[in-house]
């Protein structure tokens, strides 16, 4: 491994930084990518884990694994500070520094909480591994607390779950939880019947699911409904604490409720002093390179960038292409070439709401229900890295299908449970 | 279910719980089980979640679950705070209490630190799932770290796994580490290879495996030290910090201590207020009541007896046989008969070190090696609770045996790392 080759620096082992080292692996270049965690993560799947349908290691897998047959891939991890790209340097949490001839810049998005910093605590959102891990173990809690809730208000509010926001996320979420009451925990109570659990689906727009046609949003909720769901549009959230939800002029008394109304970008974009757009993506080029800089590609969920007057959408297909688009592009320009345009290729998108249930925009084709639902099991199998994982994850879902039960029901960490007093223990 | 029926509590739903909980499905009482946890915890291969083999949901299934068609049941996830015998009456930490007829205390045992409580936090033991993934996570770290570290002798002290206390959970762990090191993360690093990685084993006593019979010691010794693990016996450690341990005058730097050395019982046996032994076991009679309480039993890792002269061993088999033993004698009390005396039936004990590794006593058949860990292998297999369990087991082992790759090798909660500042992340 030649050290005068050029060296490029991956920030963020998500879907674009992946495919960026992947794409880089035979070529004439020393890699490195850095990441704050070990692992790439399935984040489409990453609702099933918080509905204890799959496990954490079905839809993670450690990067230096993915990579370890990339003999010119160095993989860290470590927390970056900042970019000094001025001087083509990265600097990293434990004081060391890194110098850089190519940049890609890929740490994606985090959720907002427009403002209301005090939510987060009381309304998780979804966004890693340990997200997801607190989302299941306060959903599987509130049914342990209802079953031990002598006084039956008190056990209607641990058996309300509100879900806030209604893209495909909270649609998603909302579905799965709606299924893991009516059919998972059937017969397993003895003070309650989990199907009285009240899901309810608040969407401050008109519509769930806003990204998709029309047509597409009516189905969705229509499929929702029949899971069990209830959905509110138009729907003001005014305040949110431990025991419920405040929302247009109502007060709902829940005890789990979980945030999917927001993205925010990573801090890391607002270091670079260059434009960003309202929530904080870097507003990229048409070649994905920072302003001044041909150098530095941002690319990803961090990146904003519009195609025929519409935003490219945060999704992971066009994160993939971002990110071998990036690498395509460093390559032009070690040749000496032109840096080329980015296109984004719609290959259409799909959200599932439970068994047999999901909405899928395919080009023009449009499907809902059965097909829609078969179609994105195919596909997400497909895309799942590792063959482990794509194994047991097929195992998973055909036993869940088949018997309604899941796998992935343990509370861990339950002395994190704020309601609970810590004096005595028993196994 | 009628509520006349006699009332049998059990607290804790490990070995000896849940068999209990099991033979009572169809006897003509009403039962409730609590626990702290929701979760039955296959304990005998907790140590392969800590060292990334399997994940926590394999070795752990929900009570209830396990429970669901034993109608008479009603499992209840809480904290016990103490029993009054004297009114048949136990407390929980929601300031509930619940009446018994019989009670059924199967709490079972935490690791003792022998007065060193601050070691706890720098040399963390292996009890709950919890402390598995912490386990785990400290060891994935480690070699992440040793990654980042420029100058070799800090890299060393990242790369020493130091285990204390060679009884089966010490040695397993210690194998463990070393086939994780020498054989599943080769070719994933650039800077140093993993099979530099020093695991070192201290034993107080004079032999590994002190429970079984000298040859096997020998044999298990001779084993590890193949697999690359270095055991020192009659090793006194006299002091644990972050940097690294000191046994019998000498220092060594290592950032990853495990502790496996002691036993502690449970404390709501001393809250009874009847003998205990030195590590706080409750000294059962020989029908496994607590003196002059015909209906409290004590029973599996909580319970002290002694058979021919020799304490019962706190291994599963033991906590079942005593859980099924209890219930027997409960049949007996309300039928009008006099309670039986426990015999506990050994029918052997096994540990596995590696790879084809292990040791086994059955009678008078003392087996090493690949004999060994077939007959381990087997009946590991058998006893898991749940089809998913076994088949998912199974799969991972049998993949694991022929990739020598993990499944399990996510860091999770990254941010509990007490050497990181917190002031940037990216994806």
């Amino acid at each position: 491994m030649a050290s005068h080759r050029p060296h490029v620096v991956i920030v963020g082992g998500g879907f674009a930084g992946l495919y960026a080292a992947k794409a880089l692996s035979r070529a004439p270049v020393r890699v490195t990518l850095i990441d704050r965690r070990n692992h790439h993560l399935f984040q489409p799947l990453l609702y099933q884990v918080a509905t204890a349908g799959l496990s954490a290691i079905d839809i993670g897998a450690p990067i230096r694994q993915i990579l370890r047959r990339a003999r010119n891939t160095t993989v860290l991890m470590a927390h970056v500070l900042g970019v000094d790209m001025a001087s083509r340097r990265i600097s990293l949490s434990t004081g060391r520094s890194i110098d850089y001839d190519y940049l890609i810049i890929a740490t994606g998005a985090s959720h907002s909480y427009f403002g209301h910093g005090d939510w987060q605590r009381v309304a998780p959102g979804l966004k890693t591994i340990e997200d997801a891990l607190e989302i299941r173990r306060r959903i599987l809690v509130a049914f342990e607390r209802a079953e031990m809730e002598e006084d039956a208000i008190a056990r209607q509010a641990w058996l309300t779950f509100v879900v806030i926001g209604a893209g495909p996320t909270g649609a998603e979420l909302a579905g799965a939880v709606a299924e893991l009451a009516r059919h998972t925990l059937v017969r397993e109570f003895r003070r309650f019947d989990p199907s009285q659990a009240h899901i309810l689906l608040l969407e401050g727009g008109k519509r769930v699911l806003p990204s998709y046609p029309p047509d597409l949003s009516k189905r969705a909720r229509r499929q929702l409904e029949r899971l069990g769901v209830e959905v509110q549009t138009e729907a003001l959230v005014t305040d949110i604490d431990s025991a419920g939800v405040g929302v247009d002029q109502r007060r709902i008394a829940a005890r789990t409720v979980l945030w999917a109304a927001g993205v925010e970008a990573s801090p890391l974009g607002s270091s670079l002093g260059v434009p960003l757009d309202r929530v904080g993506r870097v507003k990229v080029q048409a070649d994905l390179t920072v302003p001044g800089h041909p150098e530095v590609f941002v690319v990803g969920d961090l990146a904003y960038l519009e195609q025929d007057g519409q935003p490219i959408p945060g999704i992971a297909p066009a994160a993939i292409q971002q990110g071998r688009h990036a690498v395509r592009n460093i390559r032009r320009h070690l040749s000496g070439k032109p840096l080329e345009t980015f296109r984004y290729r719609d290959r259409g998108s799909m959200a599932t709401l439970g068994r047999s249930a999901a909405v899928a925009e395919i080009g023009r084709l449009h499907l809902s229900g059965l097909p829609a639902w078969l179609s994105w099991l195919c596909i997400h199998i497909f895309f799942l890295i590792g063959y482990r994982n794509r194994l047991v994850v097929l195992f998973e879902w055909a036993k869940s299908y088949l018997t309604f039960q899941r796998s992935a029901r343990l509370i861990l960490d339950e002395s994190a449970d704020p309601g609970e007093p810590e004096t005595s223990w028993c196994e």
